[in-house]
């Protein structure tokens, strides 16, 4: 018989139906048998009358595939209202030991026992509440390339493995090429800027890799980064485009994945229409009067600043998201702008989201003269003929506009809508310095 | 003032506009003087009248940015019917040096000429024809996305970084990992049939790496895989699937990208609604009677052969793509499935199109024990607890249905679509044993 998802079942009440999926509870209390089946469409209770059917089941794990024929019928008790009566049951696969971990809970786990997560994600990811990260996740990913059509942007995808280490070399995976030395891309900052070139406003969805040698509840050694970079724009281009970006992923998943985000009991992010700004300065001040710590005068942010700044602009500025500006120019990539008005500071923002740095947020330095310089200061005299930086100072001896662009990270966006602690629990196997399993 | 868009020009005449972009074309011929800008919508011309309008372009190279404001005037002579007059010129980037290669051309280059065109990447991308290459590729990637979605499927990232080599320990590319070694995905293989345990359907679009030792016009050591994976399907629910596939991508490009398509006098494939199937034995036997070489009995096609039996299909099966399929068992992976009526035979498929492989398409082995067997066969006795494996048996053991999937190189797809000669041409910046630049 042709299957039926199990979403589908409440249009064929009385009907005579196959699901088939896997048994993901079992509850044989002797008078009333009770079995579920997760299919990819969501779980059905069947009731198991027969006692020849009741022997099939008899010894199966959870895991095992089977298909269910009986008819639908509607009956409050059942979760979801509908129920299958009169079942037939036909083992596909039999499982015989008993899975690792429970799957059939409403809480799949606790963000103090990640180990046990990842190491049983394989089985783990069957639970559902699981399944909804990344099903939002998914939802989000769609959401957001959704935003870059709607913006004129076109997708590119550009490569991982690289002649040279450019941006910071303690962070970069060295592979063997052949006779060479490659290395895995950091970000694809230096293509996407070329590309600006070509289309004027390109994105990619794609992962980047980093040698991050500590094991944080942020950060992770492979990642799947956001990028975006944008021609003939200013830094207020790229601020509203990413306060349209937070709105746009936003209202998308809150439509797309209502059940899912509320299975993590996710609360809606408060935004206003333009997400506001505050100067890195003003953030220092304000935390010290507010901490008794003592920031002012730093050329970053703390991790327990970025955290306070959010709470801070919920506060006052009804934002969960904050811009921070006026970072030092000394701090600034060699590829990045200075402000014309302020060369101390940079054409840089930092996004922040729920207390962490979801993207950074810059214009480049695009006048090929002005670029030489300060790849000159903050990288080095000879790096001008380096084949790792030769072609994005081609793209700009033979005209580049102003531009610029934004890396984020998918997974902490993930995290910081649904309210998850690790970035990892939004990973669905997440790589650190101790893991690389499964 | 605002900028206008050069695409809508049309729906402005005799309005005054300002356009930015970059300078494309210069004919100074004295008394009429045109310059061509290029935006990321397209080509314009403009006639400078005033002489010390002119002056401001003298010198300036291609690639020059600037900004023009002028009258939109309707001009059948001009591309497009419109040019700007009574133009003012403003530069906002000079440009003095002449780029490396020309960029107006409508043919872009010749395929003869590679090692020039990547060489040169970062500007050739400025032409209008070569860009149309990844404006087709962009557009079915956005494609293959939509049949995805629209077959319940869900879109999944899986980790390139893994801990051991598991496939074929040859083309693997290795790295330090901390005090560790890791490997370069060489697909997403495990994690896929893996993720069927979850969502039954999941897709991933991503980079995968071969250590391809060979330079040819097929393979790259990067490259983009459209990976799928279904569960609760047998090889024709797959081969159907694939048909559809390449229907609905093929009638996508060709509405969003006619005029790219164009460029390149790209044909619109023939293909029945159900892509044939011919048996490797036919087309050894065929192949033999029709050139002479004798490849009956071999356990592959040979490169030849797989354009030989496109030549065939398409002449008379009226279809451009064809499924081989009766592989022998012998060659199989461990995670294949032999066929239960012939177990000399795979189920499996290999989709052609257009004289190349571009998709493998298999049934997975899912029984536990079943695997297990192959696996000690066809990789080692040993392998069993190998933490390559140990993800894949682990899902296995717990229960999965039958499943199957397939693996489809984007860059291939793109190419045969476009009808380049080689698949690096449809590969932003590729990269083999000889080119990891730029």
């Amino acid at each position: 018989m042709t299957r039926t998802l199990i979403r589908n079942l409440a249009s064929k009440a009385n009907q005579t139906v196959t699901v088939r999926g896997w048994l993901h509870k079992k509850r044989l209390l002797g008078g009333l048998n009770f079995i579920t089946l997760r299919d990819r469409s969501g779980l059905a209770q069947s009731l198991i009358e027969d006692k020849n059917e009741l022997e099939k089941l008899r010894g199966l794990q959870i895991g095992s595939v089977v298909a269910l024929t009986g008819v639908v019928s509607a009956d409050d008790r059942a979760p979801g209202g509908i129920e299958l009566h009169n079942v037939a049951v036909e083992v596909e696969v039999p499982v015989t030991d008993e899975p690792p971990i429970e799957i059939d809970k409403s809480i799949s786990h606790k963000s103090e026992n990640l180990d046990t997560l990842f190491d049983n994600r394989v089985i783990g990811l069957r639970n559902s509440q699981e399944q909804n990260v990344f099903k939002i996740q998914a939802g989000l990913t769609k959401a957001l390339r959704e935003y870059f059509y709607r913006h004129d942007f076109v997708e590119i995808h550009t490569p991982k493995l690289l002649a040279e280490a450019t941006e910071g070399g303690a962070e970069v995976f060295r592979l063997e090429y052949f006779d060479k030395t490659a290395t895995l891309a950091q970000s694809p900052q230096f293509y996407k800027q070329i590309m600006v070139g070509a289309y004027e406003r390109v994105f990619e969805i794609a992962p980047v890799y980093r040698a991050e040698p500590s094991a944080t509840t942020r950060h992770m050694t492979e990642y799947t980064s956001v990028d975006g970079e944008l021609g003939f724009i200013d830094l207020d281009d790229l601020k509203s485009f990413l306060s349209g970006l937070l709105h746009y992923v936003t209202k998308s998943i809150w439509s797309d994945c209502e059940t899912e985000l509320k299975s993590w009991n996710a609360t809606k992010p408060l935004l206003p229409k333009e997400i506001p700004t505050v100067a890195m300065s003003e953030i220092h001040t304000k935390y010290s009067q507010a901490t008794g710590e003592n920031t002012v005068g730093e050329k970053d942010l703390r991790p327990d600043e970025e955290r306070w700044v959010c709470e801070y602009a919920k506060k006052n500025l009804a934002s969960e998201s904050v811009f921070v500006s006026e970072w030092p120019a000394s701090e600034m990539k060699f590829y990045h702008q200075a402000n014309e008005a302020d060369p101390t500071k940079a054409d840089r923002v930092d996004l922040l989201f729920r207390g962490v740095e979801i993207a950074t947020v810059s214009m480049r330095e695009y006048r090929y003269n002005m670029v030489l310089k300060q790849l000159k200061k903050f990288v080095g005299s000879d790096s001008k003929d380096h084949p790792g930086f030769k072609p994005l100072l081609t793209s700009m001896k033979y005209g580049m506009p102003p531009h610029g662009g934004f890396g984020l990270g998918l997974e902490r966006l993930t995290q910081k809508l649904i309210g998850l602690a690790n970035v990892k629990e939004a990973t669905l196997f997440p790589r650190d310095i101790n893991r690389l399993t499964p």
